[in-house]
């Protein structure tokens, strides 16, 4: 007689039913074949009061062990086993998995060593440095939320609710053309553009869509590092061009054209990432007037359109295309907070209608609550109020990073005040380096974080990006103090 | 001299501000080499007059086209159209796209027969059949839209705002780690678990990951279209087995397995779609085995678990698999709605390590306000109050649905009445064919639908899949009462 007594053990604080615990645990016994087939299992009165439970919960569980065909019932015999049941082919008893679940696959599957995305557990006390990101304490989020709530509590909603198209909600769409028109001077409709999960999104799509195995795409020697490991993972060749103050070397980009087919140029013409720098009129000429030659489409991906500071921001390459080269990618992530997973690409229509269709397979819709939400931000002015509001802030933080930076650091550090964006491309001398420099910082609570990925292309240009926008102006002040001590320690040690 | 003042046009209820209008259209000029290089541009007073704007509003633009590098300033002799600007080879004027925005792609990319996806357009007054979705009026949306707010209220809400990690919301993962194992009998930690945005990117997670070009996977003679699709688009072989009353045939399985290696088996094992069978025990048992001994993946795609009328859920493969072979993916889309993108993909850590790096590519991160809504939304007890709430009216709407389509048209349908799930698996008689069927219900303004997807296989089964659950028994009435009067007037052709 198996000693269920023993063996089964209940949990009274699981959510989980009694008698589906029971049936859980019968099922172990009888794939181990503790229980093999054919036994007979205690009749519900006995084994109720063994297991000093209600006799409700046996006749549950074995209801339950019969219609999953676990035991099979016998008229005036009782339940057994199923006779027929396999026995199964277990690595080891499923109790033992309970207690360290570190089963391995069992099978083989494609693995990647393009990206370790490792996310850093952060510490408190210490500062971390990032390559100029939003400050998330100034996000909209009560307007957002009320907005979210508002659309939720309208009486037409739950259309929205169900399966949607993978383009983006209509609404959405729509306000986006009418404010990308007028911003950027594009002259799109709703069949050209895509809402996106981000950027990110944009240039997975275009990659995919673009991009055979082998295929050459040109980027700058120095490149923002998400978009180069998505063409890599896409087992696309990256050659890439230099990049000085008026951006991309355009001549480069022409001498490559010559020499073999190019299927894309991937560039952030605004603000070149990371070195921050704006692609010159004449070279949007030469680069748009080489891809209509050569036939290849330009990704541009325009992540931070809206931080400029001296000026207007300046109209992208997608607003000169007449060729239907331009692939123009951009997003609220860097606007609002990149929580927001709200973004865009405008592409000639044939082009987004296949976006949409693989979009399709790795993500059914996006979420229509959310973009309803932000068709009416957008809408109502609210994304412009915001953005005014920020752009004055971030200001600040640049002109007292810069100046901080000049006046304490300047003996170690060389750059450019940017024009725009949300970070500062700086060149440590020559003397230094950013290993030992970070190593150091962690002694000052200060994380320099993946200095490495600014050189991709092993130029040992000696640079790093460090953004300004998310630190106020006391944290700014702090940031300097510990970078200055950090410094100050490496030049001793020399 | 240029006649800037009938070129130029302005668009005062436009969200552009005048300086920006003015500047993008003199740059069209200038790549249109209307205004050629080293062109003068008429000093800052007279324009204004001209166009009868404000002089500030030349000023402005002017020195927008400086930055920009369209024009040249000369010190005291004026503003000139850049000496060294190279023309920009356009298809057409500007203008002219502004027409029809109908540019064609400049450039060749990947085209994709697989998935047309075209969202029909809905009619007021027709009833459109569905293949078993959620009744989105019972969505509890103003619970959820409510925690939404108040977790955008929380004070510690602004961590959650920047970039995070591609496994998605910890709190979420830890949340459903606990529901999953105490409702779904499974022994898992954090570490097994990656947050989707719903099942469909799980698939396609595991189907990248899983399949080269020309690997095998096992389907069943029905099958779920999405999955199919999301297969062949991989390019992976897909092999089908035979489908009967206790679901995939496993011997039909072994077969294949002795023949060539096998890389996959993709099944809906509670409720195989599109028949609504649930796999046998001695079956789940029989594929286990199978799956460990030719160490192949089991994609188990749970998307209506929580839907069952007779008895408890029957556990999924995941709870018996001991030896890494089970993918298990779920999300609540069917249980809550489609809008709410929040799915699971549930494998041994490794592959989960993987899911999340490829994950990364295409979609940075989840939408970590919505996965904090639903840890809250679960955690508290809401979503299976919420189940337990809409289990028991899709039940009624099941019986209606069901006693009616026995009663009213019991002569051109065969059916089995389903133990779960939102859906029946219709049969219609041989006589008629459902090409007819869908032309005519256009009359009695019933859309049938993409009824041939039903058969991928070409098996000639005369099947297809209709939901229940997304109508009320009014609704029902009516749909029943569509569906008769179009089988009577087919059956009157004959």
């Amino acid at each position: 007689m198996f000693p269920y007594k023993t063996s089964i053990q209940f949990d009274r604080k699981s959510n989980q039913p009694l008698y589906l615990q029971l049936s859980n645990q019968i099922i172990q016994f009888i794939k181990n074949q503790q229980l093999p087939p054919n036994t007979k299992l205690p009749g519900s009165r006995t084994l109720a009061e063994q297991l000093h439970v209600h006799r409700k919960t046996i006749v549950a569980c074995y209801e339950e062990l019969l219609l999953q065909g676990w035991v099979e019932s016998i008229p005036k015999k009782g339940t057994f086993v199923h006779r027929n049941l396999p026995e199964l082919d277990q690595q080891r008893l499923q109790d033992e998995i309970m207690v360290d679940s570190k089963i391995t696959t069992g099978f083989s599957f494609y693995k990647n060593d393009i990206l370790p995305q490792k996310p850093a557990e952060r510490k408190a006390d210490f500062m971390y440095l990032d390559d100029g990101i939003s400050d998330g304490r100034l996000t909209p989020l009560d307007e957002i939320a009320r907005t979210y709530r508002r659309i939720s509590a309208k009486k037409n909603v739950f259309k929205h609710l169900s399966y949607g198209t993978t383009f983006g909600n209509a609404t959405l769409r729509e306000v986006l053309v009418n404010y990308l028109n007028a911003t950027r001077g594009l002259y799109i409709t709703k069949d050209n553009i895509l809402i996106t999960r981000g950027s990110q999104m944009g240039i997975w799509l275009s990659s995919q869509l673009l991009l055979e195995k082998e295929a050459v795409i040109i980027v700058g020697a120095t490149n923002y590092g998400s978009a180069d490991s998505t063409f890599l993972n896409q087992q696309a060749r990256l050659k890439r061009v230099s990049v000085d103050e008026n951006g991309l070397v355009t001549d480069e980009i022409e001498t490559l054209c010559k020499q073999q087919p190019i299927k894309a140029v991937y560039l952030t013409s605004h603000h070149h990432h990371p070195t921050t720098v704006t692609l010159s009129a004449k070279r949007r000429i030469h680069l748009l007037n080489l891809a209509k030659r050569y036939n290849f489409a330009i990704i541009e991906d325009d992540y931070d359109y809206d931080f400029n500071y001296n000026q207007a921001p300046i109209l992208p390459l997608a607003s000169h295309d007449a060729n239907g080269n331009v692939i123009y990618i951009g997003s609220v992530c860097k606007t609002v907070a990149p929580v927001f997973r709200i973004g865009y690409l405008i592409a000639p229509k044939e082009f987004v209608d296949e976006a949409a269709k693989l979009r399709g397979f790795v993500d059914r819709q996006g979420d229509a609550l959310l973009e309803l939400t932000f068709a009416s931000f957008i809408k109502s002015g609210d994304l412009d109020r915001h953005i005014r509001k920020v752009l004055k802030i971030y200001k600040q933080r640049r002109d007292l990073f810069c100046s901080l930076l000049q006046d304490e650091l300047g003996d170690f550090l060389e750059f450019e005040v940017p024009k725009g964006g949300m970070a500062v491309w700086i060149q440590l001398n020559t003397a230094y380096s950013w290993s030992t420099v970070s190593e150091i910082a962690k002694k000052h609570q200060l994380v320099i974080g993946d200095w490495q990925r600014y050189d991709l292309a092993n130029s040992k240009h000696n640079c790093i990006r460090i953004g300004f926008a998310s630190y106020d102006e006391i944290e700014i002040q702090e940031l300097i103090r510990r970078l200055k001590n950090t410094l100050y320690e490496v030049k001793e040690m020399e």
